[in-house]
């Protein structure tokens, strides 16, 4: 049987008092009846629970043949999307995918060339994919519950243009629109022009959409088991679950990252050893920054990739001001075994290390940094994947979700809305001169001064 | 004559009382003298101050000539190094370049792939580096003071071994390196094997090395005009050196972040809106995390691109803990325009926006986000980047390290040094079994309980 994700606080010890996990369990049990007796703020956005288990078996097929498709008459699937129709299908991809998927020449790669857009307002990005397209042949994916966000719809309406052009009235079969059910303006538009469509379930909000259409399309079109994805979020989602507290690892980790918090650990700093796990801290970011950061309070969201930021962020984690914890992510088996040689002048010093694997050099990195970190006043704590694979992947995406759900309760607030999100959207449409925004209008510009 | 780095904080006088920023111009000033005095902790590394007009003339013609070479006879320039040997190079190359540079066809880039390495210990990471390679012509830039770092070294070892086996005798003319004028493994390996060589000067810390050898010779082999980087960082040189605090922008810059952190903003959030900074806003965490993150003192550096992370991370700045500042990096005139058009059916409701361009929604989207967070209690200041061009990088570079000086001091710590980095190294040697650290190594491993 495959392994599921772990997770370790034993160098974290010295930071709690003999009683003081125990004494945070009744909260944290407490937190967790809140979420899965759906009785808590936000609870009409609980459909990821069941999710691993209970998705669309029908929907599951059609996007795996949807991605046979795509692979067969694309060299490029522009995913269109921003915040949690953008992050999670980019985790898994450059989780799971070659460091250099897209820089590869055709042959080495085998899939279509993935490219996110729709995730900002930047005119060099867009004309900088135009000249990317140029000549081949691709493929629109375009992800949005309402269809009217500002920047996917900018983009899809660019690159739909483009996809008309070359391709005049078969452009249609090359738009996937992964949207609301029944209603919304993109539903009505993929209606009108006969796009394959996909579903974001209503009860599953964007940070949670990895495992439905919204991450699970692209993620297959780069050539990724997403069988093997929805079993490891299944074997995590039986575990944290029915576990004891003292075994569960995401209720561990809610009830820990909690406590540094009112300790007045103010920042998480979410710590890889391996840069394809970039997008993955990336999502994390979103998963607790969004469900967490609001009525002024939460916890920050940041992280590193080590060792490059070791020595770049290192000096502040070991030795700036005292207001962080730092969580491992640990992969505990790496995919290639490179073996270190001895050279005949050990100029560079570094014979010592002949016979050695490059991973245990990594290993020990890793180990000897949650020491200094500890012994500089950083809580450590450690999520360990035991390979990198979509099962394991899949596993590590609930064990998140489940801690989420769990922290945001112990915090007191909604862990599933996002109130803040607004406020620059209604700015923006007034400094835009949309309609219905021009009261605020005049008084906008004038603070700024134009 | 081309305009300079300006910087903006109108938009935080809300949260100054009237006489506050001109309380702390003396305190201001002080560290100003302290740094151009010479006189204050860390002052033998401010080779800095005067290198862009101080520089080696010889050693500038020579790394344009190396770099056309480079140019000529190679699809592929590795670049191998670590903290300020990588992240000046890679902030420069990613904001001038194609947003997809190494991505594109060969006939349609004209200069070579630049991949960075020997910037982590992955060994997953150099297994891709080495499939991206094959069939490749390349070469390397070993950037390294001492020659001995281990994860450049470990890189370096792998990738000259795969050189030496593609071109034999001839792979040392492939072999280009940046390291000390003198001494340390890298210089004497240089000497031996006859690698044509670059400096990294005595007198200017990793960080504060972009316009060294370190970042111009990549910088310039991904086309760049590294002249044009120098006059820029020229330019804002004469103005931060000389200008009235009222009107200097490195030294209202370097007040106001101290100001914030004394009223408890432990977070300063670097905020981009075009994709293209976001190494830029990785060597500015660099530069001010190292530079400041000690003594157990510091604010904690913190990065978004936006607009992608207000749909991420934006929750949590307008909304979560009040723990953050925002420092906004504005590029005034974008490099493409694109205009937005009217479409026949207005599924998506943008239609209101058609005729105008796609940089105007981006400047609508900052300009409300600005207001957005600053009504959250959020301070946002404000850097205004004249254009995407190697003048006003290097305008930027010198307004940012200017700045660093001077915050450093006022806060009250050595600004150039980085005692914190060797932490995690001793603890790894240790359990690597490196000769002379095995004291350390037994209470170590068990402490890791292996």
């Amino acid at each position: 049987m495959n392994k599921t994700v772990s997770f370790d606080y034993s160098k974290a010890a010295g930071f709690l008092g003999a009683d003081e996990l125990q004494n945070f369990k009744t909260i944290t049990l407490n937190a967790k009846d809140t979420l899965l007796s759906r009785s808590g703020a936000g609870n009409d956005f609980l459909g990821w629970i069941d999710l691993p288990v209970n998705y669309d078996k029908e929907e599951f097929d059609r996007i795996k043949q949807t991605a046979k498709k795509i692979k067969e008459d694309s060299d490029v699937l522009l995913v269109v999307g921003i915040g949690g129709s953008y992050l999670g299908a980019r985790a898994a991809i450059e989780f799971l995918s070659h460091s250099f998927y897209n820089c590869l020449d055709k042959s080495q790669r085998k899939t279509p060339q993935i490219i996110f857009c729709g995730n900002s307002i930047s005119s060099k990005y867009i004309a900088d994919i135009k000249d990317l397209l140029k000549d081949k042949d691709f493929s629109i994916n375009i992800i949005s519950k309402s269809g009217t966000t500002t920047e996917p719809a900018i983009s899809f309406r660019v690159f739909k243009e483009m996809l008309i052009e070359k391709y005049g009235k078969e452009a249609n079969k090359r738009i996937y629109a992964t949207t609301d059910k029944a209603r919304g303006a993109l539903k009505s538009l993929a209606n009108e022009e006969g796009y394959e469509s996909f579903i974001v379930p209503d009860d599953i909000g964007g940070r949670f959409s990895v495992l439905t259409a919204v991450g699970l399309l692209p993620i297959a079109v780069a050539g990724i088991d997403i069988d093997e994805l929805m079993a490891g979020a299944a074997a995590t989602k039986e575990e944290v679950l029915s576990k004891d507290f003292e075994e569960n690892p995401s209720l561990l980790y809610a009830a820990l990252r909690n406590i540094f918090l009112r300790k007045g650990k103010n920042i998480e700093v979410t710590a890889n050893y391996e840069p394809s796990l970039h997008y993955v801290a990336e999502w994390v970011k979103q998963l607790f920054g969004e469900s967490e950061g609001k009525d002024n309070r939460g916890i920050f969201p940041a992280a590193v990739d080590l060792t490059t930021d070791l020595h770049s962020m290192g000096q502040y984690i070991q030795d700036g001001a005292r207001i962080m914890f730092e969580t491992v992510l640990d992969i505990e088996k790496s995919s290639t075994e490179i073996l270190l040689k001895e050279e005949e002048t050990d100029t560079d010093g570094m014979n010592y290390l002949a016979g050695k694997s490059v991973d245990f050099v990594n290993k020990s990195a890793m180990n000897g940094t949650i020491l200094a970190h500890t012994d500089g006043n950083v809580p450590n704590l450690k999520i360990n994947i035991p390979d990198i694979s979509a099962f394991s992947l899949g596993s590590l995406f609930y064990f998140y979700e489940f801690a989420c759900g769990v922290s945001g309760y112990i915090l007191g607030v909604n862990p599933f809305n996002q109130p803040g999100v607004e406020s620059y959207k209604a700015n923006m449409f007034a400094l835009l001169g949309k309609p219905g925004y021009e009261s605020q209008r005049e008084e906008l510009i004038k603070r700024l001064g134009q």
